[in-house]
């Protein structure tokens, strides 16, 4: 099933030629997620194949500018293309005043329905989202205004049922629900078959956890255990710490730190100064204290597969 | 001295690939203007070589998002890059409240000065701007809220020393800006020269108008009478006018009307649905009425020369 990052604007403070800033899509089995909303997302969504219809969910992790300012404009073409899919809208408080007051002056109106859901960021972790397939919780960030990471993790399945075994034992399909959910299963002769000879373990799951804008943040290393894919700001060289401390951001290296004690699979840095053209320095210090790190970029795909 | 266009975005109702929304930007001899400010548009500003200092003036048709949504992250922007320079809004009520509001609820503050000028559609046309070299005045534009049109025109300069008057005739410095403003001179034997003799007329004044967006408004007609430079929307082909006419858009066959009209020297076309890939059809309808038009393109520019 669908799993996969698609990293849309790596610039930080706002979008300069080649490179938008925040904004990225987690598609997952049946849910598309916008994680951010920066100015001009909307031609990057169309530019990377993700129609009017694609995102089910947005989830904004802070009302500054760069992160916010496409909204208005992406949710009035939305509507100006006919969609009718709901729009669920995830963020601090202020996110709904925000785009009332936009839509308000600029004369604008949606007719498909939006469910607002505000996050309280000093109440992070707090599970604020979920379908029958995933959950989407808030991670604690440190920034300079209230800011909320997101971690978003499948459900776990049901076992898979081994398909010899229903040949074997002429299992009806009635019985193939509960057999998936433990049972065991009793053949037309009166002999028992124990659940582990018919299912196997299911995948496991996955998730991935979204962590920008923030300084680091001790407590929220324990929150990305078990995470396969996290993406984490990075805007500035570890030669820069104390300006990135005092405008809560990250350097490269703090980034990888934090993958490194959180033992995530894979790391995706992103949110760069606009003064790092060549991006690879950035990549490399990452790189000395977390291996198995990559760039973030525009249009750039990065699936999480199965763990098997 | 400058004074010419560049037309940045030319997409109606939203950016999409390749289109800005709108967006353009005039350069007169002191004074940079921007003529609406889509989403994006600090991006196409950037990628033209206009610089954080550039513009000094901006001027807003109306408050529907495909010409305002670009102003806070352009103004922040420049906030980011240091800008000191003082700017000058200019727009219909309500442009004000719409940046304060956005800006309140993305904790962002500029410091640059802003002169804040409110136009009011309903009087147009009214002169609402002028430096030392240029005026501009409101134009009635007829949309389905409150729209205003701008014109730019350059101020009559003093007559032209002819510099072999000054050699002929020993003319002191000091005298020059006089016989610039029409005097004769006595020469230092009493004998006067007329000042025609000392002098040619100084260059036409050049005029730019910009009328986007707009349903066929006779009152501005006359208005644009000496206009060497006309832009004026053309949202649809002729075969679409009903709808153009429920929208208060015009086709191109209207915008050529217009320009045929008033007799203009050029006109730029613009503002195109994105039904419409192949823009050669539009601008043939609109040749057909008026044959010098031009399409705008995003990054096109269009000097206007001096008519001798």
């Amino acid at each position: 099933m669908d799993f996969k990052l698609c990293t849309l604007g790596t610039s930080a403070a706002g979008p300069v030629p080649g490179r938008w800033a925040s904004g990225q899509v987690l598609q997952t089995a049946r849910t598309g997620f916008l994680l951010d909303c920066s100015e001009g997302l909307q031609v990057a969504l169309q530019q990377n194949g993700f129609g009017w219809s694609s995102i089910d969910v947005i989830l904004i992790s802070h009302l500054h500018g760069d992160h916010i300012y496409g909204l208005p404009g992406l949710l009035t073409s939305w509507e100006l293309n006919q969609r009718t899919a709901p729009l669920t809208l995830v963020g601090p408080a202020g996110l709904k005043d925000f785009l009332q007051s936009v839509f308000q002056h600029s004369y604008t109106q949606v007719s498909y329905p939006i469910e607002w859901i505000v996050v309280d960021p000093l109440a992070s972790p707090v599970l604020v989202y979920e379908t029958p397939l995933v959950t989407v919780t808030t991670l604690p960030l440190r920034h300079r205004i209230p800011t909320v990471g997101y971690l978003i993790r499948e459900k776990e399945r049901p076992r898979t049922m081994r398909a010899a075994a229903i040949a074997a034992y002429k299992i009806p399909f009635s019985q193939i629900p509960g057999i998936k959910l433990g049972a065991d299963f009793t053949t037309s002769t009166g002999t028992r078959i124990p659940n582990e000879a018919l299912t196997a373990d299911p995948p496991p799951v996955r998730a991935f956890a979204y962590c920008s804008d923030t300084a680091p943040n001790p407590p929220l290393v324990p929150l990305l255990a078990g995470v396969d894919l996290l993406f984490h700001e990075a805007t500035f060289l570890h030669e820069l710490a104390g300006q990135a401390e005092i405008s809560g951001h990250s350097t490269a290296r703090q980034a990888g730190e934090v993958a490194a004690a959180a033992h995530v699979g894979q790391l995706i840095i992103g949110h760069f100064s606009s003064r790092y053209g060549d991006l690879s320095v950035v990549l490399h210090e990452a790189q000395l204290v977390f291996p198995n790190t990559a760039l973030a970029a525009e249009g750039r795909i990065f699936a999480v597969p199965y763990q098997r």
